[in-house]
């Protein structure tokens, strides 16, 4: 029970590895690792999962290939199709949940168009767990029935944003920004122009989940200015929950 | 590495247990039902979890109390202090997260109010990982660059209601909604009557992760007749990525 039953070779699984912190890893997610012949892991999944792997398993780095900065999607694709036809169990370990903005799809997609048989382990999505870690609770009793997860990574004012501004400000739930570092005052300035109320409680989580986890709480007014230090990975929270943040993490350490 | 430190007599662990496959706990999630003294069981946090517990461990199912249908939440938050503070090692063991709808910080107050330890160990949420089990992201590359989480337990004419289905539709993320089998037909009425498209796609998943999940697609004009008979717990999702909807469980049987 608990445990994934046995990886057949040639088969694809796609396991969401959580927000850093190899506690947050699923039951499920250690047992894929624990069987992986290959292992294809983004610089945002957990590093320590990787001591459950076997001794003689093939870990690729797909941040981090000679061609670039980082392995472009496609080759991503290309390289777990190639391993499971190759007859490996093939493990694809991402940061949080592989279907928030995580491209798991299209990996998942890439595999069943060539033949691969492909599963999913959804993992603890960083959009819930790092403002949690952070003791914020997404949602609150009598407080907001709501939440929106968007991606920071496109500016408000981007002819890619598919995202109404106003729409978010008027919908009244609580807002969680991932990527959104770089972007944020842009974030914040939007907000503002469409009316939320300048003293919106908002945060920033640097690290979640990690002994040295930081957290900037400010109204929304100065929240850019002051995390305008911080650097990626950050979560972001604006609303009223936000004002719960603690500034110590809340999970036990992970020894 | 990837185990609960040490839980010390006195403390309360407030575990999200994911949406109901014991596979989806987290590692973390796990080592502290291995220690706990005394669970405190919600009905839908994942049953066959209890096996890892110690046998000596007391389980209270505190869905079903003899005062009634269930406990109400003043006396979960009582039970925990006082278990707490006969120092036993408390777990609250709850479906999904337990800060998504799930009640949670009004547990950690409670525990904090009282100088009772407390710690959180974030789960797998349901509103992420249900319709990642029904093949469908709540986001995707392209297509759409945020989601809404939002409770269906209130109806939208509600007086209670704190959302705005008129901004809901604007904002154009994809809608995942939770506890809203009841009020389906009037949460799709009002999205039709702010203006979303009716051809606009839909899913309602069932018993996600489970072997018998049921995954009931259909236009956003037919999904609440459609979905009609369905039982809850189910998540709705409404947007374009409800066309991925797959109609077998993607995840690996759990053993």
């Amino acid at each position: 029970m608990g445990t994934l039953a046995e990886l057949r070779p040639g088969t694809v699984v796609l396991v969401g590895g959580g927000p850093g912190d190899a506690g947050l890893m699923t039951v499920a997610g250690r047992a894929a690792v624990e069987q992986a012949d290959v292992l294809l892991v983004d610089h945002l999944a957990p590093a320590d999962a990787l001591a459950w792997a076997r001794p003689e398993a093939e870990v690729v780095d797909v941040a981090k290939l000679p061609r670039g900065a980082f392995t472009p999607q496609e080759r991503i694709n290309e390289l777990l199709v190639e391993h499971a036809r190759a007859g490996r169990r093939v493990v694809r370990l991402k940061g949080g949940d592989g279907f928030v903005f995580g491209r798991g799809m299209e990996e998942l997609q890439a595999c069943a168009a060539a033949g691969v048989d492909v599963r999913v382990v959804p993992g603890v999505s960083a959009s819930v767990a790092v403002p949690a870690l952070a003791g914020i609770p997404v949602t609150h009793r009598g407080l907001v029935q709501g939440f929106t997860v968007l991606s920071g990574h496109v500016p408000p004012d981007h002819p890619a944003s598919t995202l109404d501004y106003a729409a978010l400000v008027a919908s009244r739930t609580t807002l969680v920004v991932l990527m959104g570092v770089a972007n944020l005052h842009d974030i914040a300035d939007r907000l503002l122009a469409h009316g939320m109320a300048a003293d919106t409680p908002a945060a920033v989580v640097a690290r979640g989940g990690h002994p040295d986890q930081e957290v900037i709480s400010a109204p929304l007014r100065d929240i850019a200015q002051r995390a305008a230090g911080i650097a990626p990975p950050a979560v972001t929270v604006i609303g009223e929950v936000a004002r719960f943040a603690a500034s110590h993490p809340l999970i036990e350490e992970t020894v």
